[in-house]
C-alpha cells in the first residue's frame, strides 16, 4: 500500500478527550477512529490488525472442531424472558428499542439463548452432538462507564463458541481442549508467558468460571498470582476457603492488574434445560444437552497489544499481527530505486506499507514509529551509496545496511 | 467438510411462516435460521456464501481504489441532527435507544453522516483526495413489513462505498468506474445478463439516482425497461417528461418485476457542506467536497441468485459463490475409497463437501440437490465397476462415469 494513498494521517498530539494509551496510540497513528465513547471505527490498518488477530483465533477454533457461523443482532425478548434474563435489573447493559411492527427487541450483548435456541432445529439425537461453533460478532453492550479506550467497548468484536455435548466426559475433554486452544492463540500473539488461567466467579452449576487474564498495568482486573505455582485467582472469589482448596496462602499471591482477554464458561446441562435444548441418548432417554461458552475479546485483544507493546514514540506491533510486515521509506530523491523495491517486495508476497509520500525525513521517522510496523526498510542516497538499504526492527535501536539479496533471504525467513 | 460433522440438518418441509423462496430454500438446506422476520443467522454454509460474495465484492472495489474500514453501529443523534435526519418522520426506519450513560443513540441504518464526519481529521487539502473508501456493515432498518426473505431484511449485510473528490470532474469519473465495477460483480455472479443500469429517484442535487436493478418475479420493485436499448426506469419515476428525455415512448417499455441488488447515489456538494466537510483547494480557497454513495445488497445478492438459480429440487449456485465446488457422496459400501478420493481433492485445494453420513442413497441425493453445489461426484460400487466416479453438473440432467484421473483433470480446469 502506498502511505500516499491512504487516507489517514497521523496525529501529533493524542485526543484530550481520550485517557487510555491504547485509545491514544491507536487513534493517533490512525488505526481508529472514536465515534462515541466505547465505539470506535476501525479505519484501514485498524481493520487489517483485527483481521489478523481474528485469523489466528479461526485457525485455532477450527482444529479443535469449531464450526463458524454468524447470528444476529437483533434479538428476541421472549427468548431471554424465558432464561430471566430480559430484566434491566437482572442484565444491565441492555440496549432494547421497540419494532414498528410492534413489539420490543434487544440487540446482542451476549448470545447463548438464541444460540442454544437454534440448535434445537439441528439436535435431536445423542448421534447429532458434539457439535462446536463459534462467531466472530459486534456486541453491544449499554456500559455506564467507557473509559479503557478499546479494551472496554460499548461495540466491540468477540469471537464467542459453543459447545454442545451429550456426556460429561464430552464436555468436559471439550473443556480443556479451548484451554489448550486460548493458549496457542495467546502464545502466537505474544502474550502466552503474561497470560493465565485465572479462577473466577462460577455459576450455579461450577465452583468457578476459567479466565484468561493478561498482566497489563491499564486492564480493569486485579488478580492475586503465584507465578511460580501458576496459581491465579480473581480478587472477586479471594476468600479463606478457596485459598484452602488451591493449597496456597495470601502471602504467597502478589495482587497485580490485568486484562481479562478470554473466559470460558460451564453451563453443566441448566442452560439447556432452561432453554429447552434435549437429546435422546442412547437408550431414548431425553437428556438435556450440556452447554459452553467460550470467549475471546478481539477488539479488546488489539488494545492489550498495543498496551504491552508500546513505547513513548508508538506502537511496536507483534509480527503476527501488524498491519503490514514492512515499512518501506523512500527518503530524498531514490523514487525510482524505491519504487523498484516496492514492486520486488510485492512480488515476494511481503506486504508492505509503502511511504511514497512528499515529505521530510523526520515526520516519515516518526510517523514510522508511531504506526508500528515490525520492521522498517529505509532506501536513502545514503544507504545506496552504502550498497544497498537500511534495515531496522521496530523493537530495536540499531539500524544496518544490508544489501538487497540480503534483505530478502531476511524477509522471506 | 463431512458433512457428517456439518451440524446443520435439512428439512423437507418449508417453514410455515416463510412466502418467500429464496427463505425457504436457504432455511430447508440449511444455510440460514430465522431468528425473526427480517433478521438471519447465517449458519455455516450460508456464511461461506456470504463470504464468497464479499470476496468478488472486495475485489472489485479494490481494483477501482477503494480502501476497506468498518464503522460501527452506535451513532450520534447530534450528527444526524444536523443534517435534519435524525426525526423518525424523516428517517422512519430508526432504531434508538437510550444510553445508560445519559441521551439517547441509532443504530446504524446508513453511514454517509458518521463516515463524512470521521473524514473531516483526514482531509484538508485538495492533495488529500480523492479518497474512496468501503465497508461491509450490518445495517438496521426497523422496516415496516420484512416479507422477501433475506432480500429484505430488518437487519442485513450491505457494501457501501464512499467517494471524496475535489472536481467535478474526478467524482463524476469515479461515478462512472464504480458503474462498470458493479457490473464486473454481478458478471462474476452471473447475473450481469439480467441487471439494469436503471433511473430512479435522485435527491435535491441531481435528478436521478442510478439503481442496478435485476430481474426477478419475487423483486419487490418494477421497471420500465427496453432490453435491445437498454433503457430501465424505475416505474416511481416514469412521466412524460422522463420518457422524452429518454427518447422513449412508453409502448416501448415492458414493465417487469426486479430486485435491487444495487444502487449509487451522487451528493454532490450538499451532504459535505450540511456536515462541514470542506478542502483548501490550489488557491487556497475553503471548498465543500464532492461525495457518492454506492451501495450493494450483500445478503440481498444471496437471496436473488437463490430466486434465480433454483429449481423444485433446490438451490442452484452459480460457481463462483457455492458454499463447496464439490459434493462428493460415497454410496453403499465404498467408505475407503471414497475417504481417499475425499483426501485427494483437498490435497488438490478442491473445496468439497463430503457426504460420509450413515443414510439412505436417496437422502443423499435429495439433500444434494437441494443444498445445490455445482457438481456431484457420487462413488458406488457401480461407479468403481465401471472405471471410476459418477460425475453430474446440478444444471443438468444427464450425468456420466469417468476416471478419477479425467475427474481431476475436469476439476482443475
Amino acid at each position: 500500500m502506498r502511505q500516499s494513498r491512504l487516507f489517514t494521517k497521523t496525529l501529533k498530539e493524542s485526543p484530550s478527550d481520550e485517557q487510555a494509551l491504547n485509545a491514544q496510540l491507536l487513534i493517533r497513528a490512525g488505526y481508529i477512529h472514536k465515534e462515541m465513547a466505547g465505539a470506535y471505527m476501525l479505519l484501514p490498518l485498524g481493520l487489517r490488525v483485527v483481521e489478523k488477530i481474528k485469523t489466528i483465533v479461526r485457525e485455532e477454533m477450527d482444529k479443535i472442531g469449531g464450526q463458524e457461523f454468524i447470528t444476529t443482532s437483533m434479538q428476541k425478548k421472549e427468548l431471554w424472558e424465558k432464561t430471566g434474563r430480559w430484566s434491566d435489573d437482572i442484565v444491565d447493559v441492555w440496549f432494547k428499542s421497540k419494532l414498528k411492527a410492534g413489539g420490543e427487541i434487544g440487540f446482542a450483548w451476549s448470545h447463548e439463548e438464541p444460540i442454544a435456541n437454534m440448535m434445537k432445529n439441528h439436535i435431536s439425537s445423542y448421534k447429532d452432538l458434539p457439535i462446536f461453533v463459534y462467531q466472530f460478532q459486534n456486541k453491544l453492550r449499554n456500559e455506564l462507564r467507557a473509559k479503557s479506550g478499546i479494551m472496554r467497548g460499548r461495540e466491540f468484536i468477540m469471537k464467542d463458541m459453543y459447545s454442545f455435548t451429550d456426556t460429561k466426559e464430552q464436555h468436559d475433554t471439550f473443556y480443556e481442549s479451548s484451554k489448550e486452544a486460548y493458549m496457542k492463540v495467546f502464545e502466537r500473539l505474544g502474550i502466552a508467558n503474561d497470560t493465565y488461567i485465572t479462577y473466577a466467579a462460577g455459576g450455579a452449576f461450577t465452583e468457578f468460571s476459567h479466565e484468561f487474564q493478561t498482566l497489563c498495568n491499564a486492564g480493569e482486573d486485579m488478580i492475586y498470582l503465584n507465578k511460580e505455582k501458576g496459581i491465579a485467582i480473581n480478587e472477586e472469589i479471594l476468600t479463606d476457603d478457596v485459598l484452602k482448596e488451591m493449597y496456597v496462602t495470601k502471602d504467597e499471591l502478589e495482587l497485580v492488574p490485568t486484562a481479562e482477554v478470554g473466559n470460558i464458561f460451564n453451563f453443566g446441562r441448566s442452560k439447556a434445560e432452561e432453554v429447552g435444548l434435549f437429546y435422546n441418548n442412547a437408550d431414548g432417554k431425553k437428556e438435556a444437552v450440556w452447554m459452553g461458552s467460550y470467549g475471546i475479546g478481539i477488539t479488546r485483544l488489539m488494545g492489550v497489544l498495543v498496551e504491552k507493546f508500546s513505547d513513548k514514540d508508538g506502537i511496536i506491533w507483534p509480527k503476527n499481527v501488524a498491519p503490514y510486515s514492512v515499512h518501506l521509506i523512500a527518503i530524498g530523491d531514490t523514487t525510482d530505486k524505491a519504487n523498484e523495491l516496492y514492486k520486488k517486495l510485492q512480488n515476494n508476497n511481503i506486504d508492505t506499507l509503502y511511504d511514497d509520500r512528499d515529505a521530510r525525513p523526520g515526520q516519515k521517522f516518526a510517523d514510522s514509529d508511531l504506526i508500528g510496523i515490525p520492521t522498517r526498510v529505509v532506501i536513502s542516497s545514503k544507504s545506496i551509496e552504502a550498497g544497498g538499504v537500511e534495515i531496522k526492527e521496530r523493537a530495536k535501536k540499531e539500524a544496518q545496511i544490508i544489501t538487497e539479496e540480503k534483505l530478502f533471504t531476511m524477509l522471506n525467513k
